[in-house]
């Protein structure tokens, strides 16, 4: 079955908003790479660019989530697993030349301060991801799950920005040496 | 002596990209908070806004340092500064109702991928910051004292992300009481 508009239309605003932000993206770029009519974009999302650029971050974060169940798949410690997150992390940042990484980071800054629903959206896609990081220690028997959560998904969002910003994964080489302070 | 047209320009745009990002603000609205003429604008930044914001960027970098070396002033211990700098960003945030924090932490990220001019400026400013870090570490003599900064920093800037996200300080609060972890 081929890609629907609507999934087309979502896909590409994910891969935007991933590297240039909510505010970098317009509506024209993303009717220009996916040739849709415009038409058919507020036919799908007939609120725009918000409606649109809500189902990216929670389609971003379904796939996210997906990732950490197929990275978690064989591992026998909760350490493993983030282990295997940050390689994953620092493959992706590679590969794309820095231009992809943690997919919904750069637009969770730009709305938390004046887009309340899209900001409400973003704070929902990192709880899963806590949650899920949580359920990994939990079936780990590890101790303290949330809390170890919460400490590692800190650790890598804060990695995440310094990878971007000096354009080195040594920070996010750096916390995988340092993953024993989480535990 | 009244501030100069430059320092003006300079402190709004500071304060605009603080909120909004580099792609969220505006010329235009520079020009209008301001009331300062476009033509004056492009006579003290000629190539225009990457100028004005690389000089708002380095401008809030250099307030972040005169902060800290204010918080560290009659500190006993690393911790109690690190400590002080987690307090005064979670003071700034609630009594900005979360506009404010890490000046540069959005604009960092929008411009990461595309504009490697303005992504230096903000790779400059966070070494600077780590550098800072570092030597209140080695002042109080501890050890590994880079390693130790590149941690508090990467955590502070991870739980300024998810404090942002979810308007909500428990983010900073933890790292406070985690902050055992990194020493």
């Amino acid at each position: 079955m081929s890609e629907s508009t609507k999934e087309k239309l979502i896909k590409t605003t994910a891969d935007l908003i991933q590297s240039k932000g909510y505010f970098g993206t317009g509506i024209n770029e993303i009717l220009e790479i996916t040739k849709i009519p415009k038409g058919s974009l507020y036919h799908h999302f007939p609120k725009g660019k918000d409606d649109l650029v809500s189902e990216a971050i929670k389609f971003s974060g379904n796939v996210e989530l997906k990732k950490y169940s197929t990275l978690a798949s064989g591992k026998n410690t909760a350490e493993e697993v983030f282990i295997a997150i940050i390689d994953n992390l620092v493959d992706q940042i590679i590969k794309s030349d820095f231009e992809k990484g943690c997919p919904i980071a750069t637009v969770a800054l730009e709305v938390s301060t004046n887009n309340e629903k899209l900001r409400n959206v973003c704070s929902d896609v990192f709880n899963s991801m806590q949650g899920r990081l949580a359920a990994f220690l939990r079936i780990a028997n590890e101790t303290n799950a949330h809390q170890k959560a919460n400490t590692f998904l800190t650790f890598l969002e804060g990695a995440y920005i310094l990878t971007k910003v000096h354009k080195n994964v040594a920070h996010l080489e750096n916390m995988k040496e340092q993953i024993k302070i989480i535990f």
